[in-house]
């Protein structure tokens, strides 16, 4: 039983206390040795009826009246017995001088976590609409309240929607019965009124509390000891608690990951958490696959035509599923200027926006755009830290079960970005221990640049769950597997080097180092793997090799050129925005850092563009420490 | 009571007339006061059993019978009472001498307007099937009546055909009972036969007329007062008839559109005419979801590849869903030769194909092909009257209610297509009215451009819903988005022209005119935008600017060319035909009109190909009043 | 029922033999005159209740019994009679020495044959199960007997897998009964249990044994009388017979095809052979939309990019619908050792392959991968007996009845790969009973061709259908839709060859052969019909005409050549060995035979490599006997 006090409160009045119980109140609001205000509805020989409330309502005795009465007269009566069948006898309270205080019926809550116990049973639930959904049938709002999210169909008129002034993010009360249907437990709604005042304030207040609580990331000890990490540690439990929200709101979230290998040692184990996590909460079984989606990313930076396409999905979802927007979690890319036009696309929409990247980062540009951002370099840590190393953290703290799945992707993650971060060993040696050597790594690594080329925009899941052995693949098969794809890779490799390495064209620059170029569109096959950023690449680390010195290696094309260096600082933003000046017309533009990067340009410039770039590796420093192990993109 | 003279009408005969019940008749068919003819069933000692048809049949009592009967004797009766429980007594009737006239069931129509409110009782309707789909389950047959088309449920065994001769366009009764379905009310059939002969014709032409009736568009006040226009409206009052009653029949309509602001004006509004028009017309609540789709085309005509993938889906959702083949809608688009090859492929199967637009048309080439042409040209306008103005009156003709949403949509398909028309002043003041101000107008035209080059082939509904503002979308978001698409777009075309403008190379031509010619191919960025024809039409106009003289822009790429012209008559249709003869080999083909067109030719003869152009160029004559504001084709 | 012995069979025991029913016996397990193991659980004053098994007890009479007993006590009795209401009177059975043995409980099952026949009635069945499909609600288990293959839906929770031990491959015994659904008839399971020892090898034994036979292909008359082809009909028949024993498994069927005439022709007859199979197989209704789909591909090998795309369709599928992973069916296509790093790529799955190509093969790199092969160059013949004359003859085997649809394709496969077999007559005048003259013929393979090249990655399926006038299309609509196409596939090969032929550079070589050379990138239209291989083809024919000489045609473009040759022996791949060891760095790789063939090389070599390879054409030798009549890929 609820009391609210009607006017100023009983206590403070002198005289007693009546309860009024409103239309809405059961037997179950009754109490004994209660005085209620009744009213009389029927009058026989033997006595009086009474109504308490639209369903409560019971017999006064004649015995136990005096005076006479007429029918819709008010009468104060307390609860004298109950029979068997459910009749209730009352009798008039001697109360004289009274204050009303109205009573709301006692819907003692049922929290979505004890719905299979109540299925067939009328139950009453308070929360927060997340989506809703009409089709042509009920309209289904799905609900979160402390515990998780359970989809509630109200049935209007086939295809019409119920209760339509109720909206995402109202605080409900739903009256209903759990009951399995073909997709998941539901609660067919008898009732669904949205709380007000004071009463949508506490519910509000209770069920945020217990959201900020339910999305605290697990606390997961370290999978090895690394203080440079763990500067990156806040910035990830930030994440982590937003993700972890984000499921519990109920809104879905888009992945946007680099197509590599650390992107997909990034991507994987996070979606796999998080796909777990919302299982966990939603009692909607298909809500994994309705609530979480990855994809792959060619492009370095994320383009404005995926931002157009994910948009446009987005409000598609929303019109026809009632969904929310998402969450965009951007991973192995996204740190830069180029991603700010996608980005500003979607800040006109309520999609926040998360990044986990280890490419050097222009933080003013981007940072004002982003919900959470985290960095290596916004810690004065650098590419090494990769971002399969992070994610594979995030995820364990969003689902630390996860763990034994993971213990050997932060050393595929490292090999695939060639990270000469002194924590590689300990990572090789978590791997070690997981029966994964340094070349088993090393092909996995290989392998899944191989199938990400050819899965193009696919996702790939099992495939690539497969390589990654993740979420109960077969050991064996999973061996064999990666093998096969390694070799395929590096013979794939070898037949482009084939090919190129005769046309790279050598030149020892006045700082002393070596600088090649390879023109990959007319000395490398087009269209195949690997691509132009990835050839170029493999020249670079052979040459390296092969003279021990400090080299730059330049592949170009007719409208772009990558570049890689080893020893030489070149702080290609700030060649970038010189050939701007520098070559009018030219068109240029790019992006990277001190020793990896790419340009663009309009195809009739490209001899004056890479002169003037080279004609600036002439004077750049030579610095050996230098090294551009860190990825480079198609 | 129906009642059908069997041989000559009895009026004429002298003797009196007997009715014969149909075996279907049942008790609602027995008026009293008549004679009916019925045969003995069964003797009983208190009287004589007798039928009347298949389900009436009561008894004759032995106080009323004279002489001896045996079982199968025929006897007249009236009916002498009901009772209660139903059961009804007969007497013999007086009656000698007479002609028998038969009574067929009195199927008392329920018009699909009603069906809701007949909702689980049994009803007959009459109408046309417009869709058979067998599903797993039961045979659903789509079937309007003069009031609406609904789906009707006849289940003969688990995905087995359900009346296996009845066909689409057959006129069919329908006894059934309308229920909620999860998709809509639908009519569950307990009977449906095919009507024959003069039923059929009735019942046929009865629809039909309604179907005509229905079908006329809405008598609609001009947005604005404009004799010119005036001469396309009864073309486009013809399309409206068209589409409405293509709606009404339930075939579905595939709208193909130029991917750029004025088709995007022009394709929204009728989309949504047309949905909110399906709606009211089916029952099904899915059906504007099946029934229309709206696709954008990135060609400036109907192509092979297009028309190939309609059809294969077409004959795929004929298949499937057994739906009739679309009719197609090209707006913005198809008027010339161009288009040709696409329509004759379509014209193989039962597809109409209507036309609005207001590029220059060539009606000796398409005309037999169309259903329905709405071009400015053909009645002596030209591209100043845009599409998009059109297809706002257009949409308002078949849905009116959609006014107050589309009055500031023909400005913006006049300024994105740079009308000259004077109208435009109207437009502009209409469209202020509702808030809009030029600048405002002109980002919306530039936002839609730019929207529609990233969303590539998608028709990305509500983002553009959100851009024009239709549909309930929320007017400060609409402006922020409007803005920033806008700024986004145009910050594009100065990086793209930042690159061009040096590399355009400029001729003083015979005629007084200037020439400037850029390689797009070479000095403009690919795949990006501005795509070619916008970013030679940008320079266009920046050159029209700076000299005030006739100027003439070519940009071209390798195997094409973009031609614009201001003050200089260029024909290009002409100039195509003497370079297909001019430059054997040079594979030349080409479209567009006085001022503005499109040339291909095979990439080794491009140079050949454009010196012939530009000497054809020299001799052009110069009429200032000639604009190429019109539409250029990326 | 069903005895098994315990321990040694009763009958060499010398003692009588007593039955001992399993828990699960029931009444119907008893019969008369037959000893039963019984146990005393109640004893009252006229007799004891006996237990014979879980549901069957009974009474025997006091008057009947000698001594006492006690609850507990074991008792050999017999059936004494039965009352109408089942109440069953047991005496006891005169035995003294005896042997025990089990009776299991008599599942009479029902076969997969009569489920519609007892719907609504509990049946029970044994079947190996062919798929696992876990839904929202039921689990549903696809089970094949020895007569097809039923859907079995078992319930545990909503969305939680029921019998999770039960896997894809297990025989099982389902308790159910039959249903229609929405889709299909169905089983619902009361009961589902693995199978175990003996019970399962029989029961696998006799299923297997019946899929065997079943997967049998029928015995059909050739259509025309060749013996060259009935060399390969041997081969044909196990293509027939593990694609029948594909479909009664309920494995998928993956058809990759090469996208012309000829592998239109060979794919679509055996498409719709298995989708009539699969629907006689199957009670899911859905099957065969499910269980087959056709896919053209471009590229004359199995490319990388497809089967990646393959493999991670057929890991989501089961994962999502429980399927067995497909067997893929290559035709018109997969012979060569391009094929093999696809192949390779399968293999690490469980994916069966089976070829059926006509190209010149590679058996030693592709045997090994195959599980089955079809090609007459393994039998001595050639090119002649193309793809689409096989796969008639296979689709036959298949499904005889689709014959009377199929007599046609034979000569529009041959006409398409302008095949000079001297069957050709014989085929030709097959299809001229059924009314297809050459003429028509013709046009159908351009039709087929052009159709293909629009198509691009789609099926087209109906389109396609009505070109080839197979699965009811109507006559006259497919005569002019067939017109239609081949006059605009000629029409644009027309407009290509007026731009090239000037271009076509004409060499007398040494050996007294024409050599013409084309280049299709700089003097051919781009990406539209007729692509590079077909334009260099019709080149090709038309300089054979025009000179009637040996003549080989080169049609080259930035990174690749194809090659035809009539009357010069070229030996392609032995070229293109030469080449790369000839031209380093120049990338070269290819394939074909010894008169056609495609060449790649990397673009900045291309006139180096061209000019290597004329060189080896001055001294290839004559051979007038040879024809590269056969299919070159685009």
């Amino acid at each position: 039983m609820t009391r609210a006090s009607a006017g100023e409160p009983g206590d403070d009045d002198g005289g007693s206390v009546v309860y009024d119980l409103d239309p809405d109140c059961t037997a179950e609001d009754i109490e004994r040795n209660t005085p209620y205000l009744a009213a009389i509805n029927g009058i026989v020989d033997y006595g009086v009826f009474v109504d308490l409330s639209e369903s409560v309502s019971g017999l006064v005795h004649e015995s136990v009246l005096e005076g006479t009465y007429r029918v819709g007269d008010e009468l104060v009566v307390e609860l004298e017995s109950v029979r068997d069948n459910g009749d209730m006898a009352f009798e008039p309270a001697d109360v004289d001088d009274y204050t009303l205080e109205s009573v709301s019926h006692d819907y003692s809550l049922t929290g979505t976590n004890r719905l299979e116990a109540n299925v067939g049973d009328q139950i009453h639930l308070e929360g927060k609409v997340v989506q809703v959904k009409q089709t042509g049938g009920p309209t289904i709002f799905h609900v979160t309240d402390e515990h998780g999210v359970v989809p509630c169909a109200a049935f209007e008129e086939a295809g019409v929607r119920a209760y339509p002034t109720i909206e995402i993010d109202d605080v409900v009360r739903v009256t209903g019965t759990p009951e399995y249907r073909e997709d998941s437990v539901q609660v067919e709604v008898d009732g669904l009124s949205k709380l007000e005042d004071e009463e949508a304030d506490d519910a509000r207040k209770r069920i945020e509390e217990a959201l900020d609580s339910r999305a605290q990331p697990h606390d997961v000890e370290p999978l090895i000891d690394w203080p440079a990490f763990e500067k990156l540690r806040p910035d990830l439990r930030e994440v982590a608690t937003l993700l972890r929200r984000t499921v519990l709101e109920g809104r879905p979230i888009r992945v946007r990951h680099h197509a590599d290998g650390d992107g997909m040692c990034a991507a994987v184990p996070v979606q796999i958490a998080l796909e777990r996590f919302i299982a966990d909460v939603h009692e909607d079984e298909n809500a994994p696959r309705h609530l979480i989606k990855r994809l792959p990313a060619k492009a370095p930076f994320y383009e404005m035509e995926d931002a157009t396409r994910d948009l446009n999905f987005a409000l598609e979802d929303r019109e026809k599923h009632g969904q929310q927007l998402p969450l965009l979690l951007m991973l192995d890319n996204g740190s830069t200027a180029e991603d700010v036009p996608a980005y500003e696309t979607l800040a006109h929409y309520d999609i926040p926006i998360a990044v986990v990247d280890h490419h050097h980062p222009d933080p003013d540009a981007v940072e004002h755009l982003l919900d959470a951002h985290v960095n290596p370099y916004l810690h004065d840590e650098d590419y090494r830290i990769t971002t399969g190393m992070c994610c594979v953290e995030l995820a364990r703290m969003i689902y630390p079960d996860l763990t034994d799945e993971l213990r050997h992707i932060p050393a595929v993650a490292g090999l695939s970005d060639r990270s000469k971060a002194n924590a590689m060993d300990d990572y090789l040696e978590l791997a070690a221990e997981e029966g994964y050597d340094e070349q088993r790594l090393q092909d996995l690594s290989e392998a899944l640049d191989y199938a990400a080329f050819w899965l193009r925009y696919n996702s790939g899941d099992k495939l690539i769950q497969d390589l990654l052995q993740i979420d109960g693949s077969d050991e064996q098969h999973h061996r064999e597997l990666v093998s096969f794809f390694a070799d395929r890779g590096r013979a794939e490799v070898d037949d482009q080097l084939d090919a190129a390495m005769s046309h790279v064209e050598h030149e020892d620059l006045d700082n002393g180092a070596h600088l090649y170029r390879i023109d990959v569109e007319n000395y490398a096959h087009r269209f195949t793997y690997p691509a132009p950023g990835k050839t170029t690449g493999e020249i670079h680390d052979r040459k390296i090799e092969e003279t021990g010195d400090p080299v730059i290696t330049v592949g170009y094309g007719p409208d772009f050129a990558v570049l890689r260096s080893d020893g030489v600082r070149l702080d290609i933003p700030q060649m970038v925005s010189e050939l701007e000046a520098e070559v009018p017309g030219g068109g240029v533009s790019g992006g990277g850092h001190l020793v990896v990067g790419s340009i663009k340009f309009v195809k009739g410039k490209r001899e004056e563009v890479i002169d003037a770039l080279v004609e600036k590796m002439e004077d750049a420093e030579i610095d050996e420490a230098l090294s551009s192990a860190a990825p480079i993109d198609d």
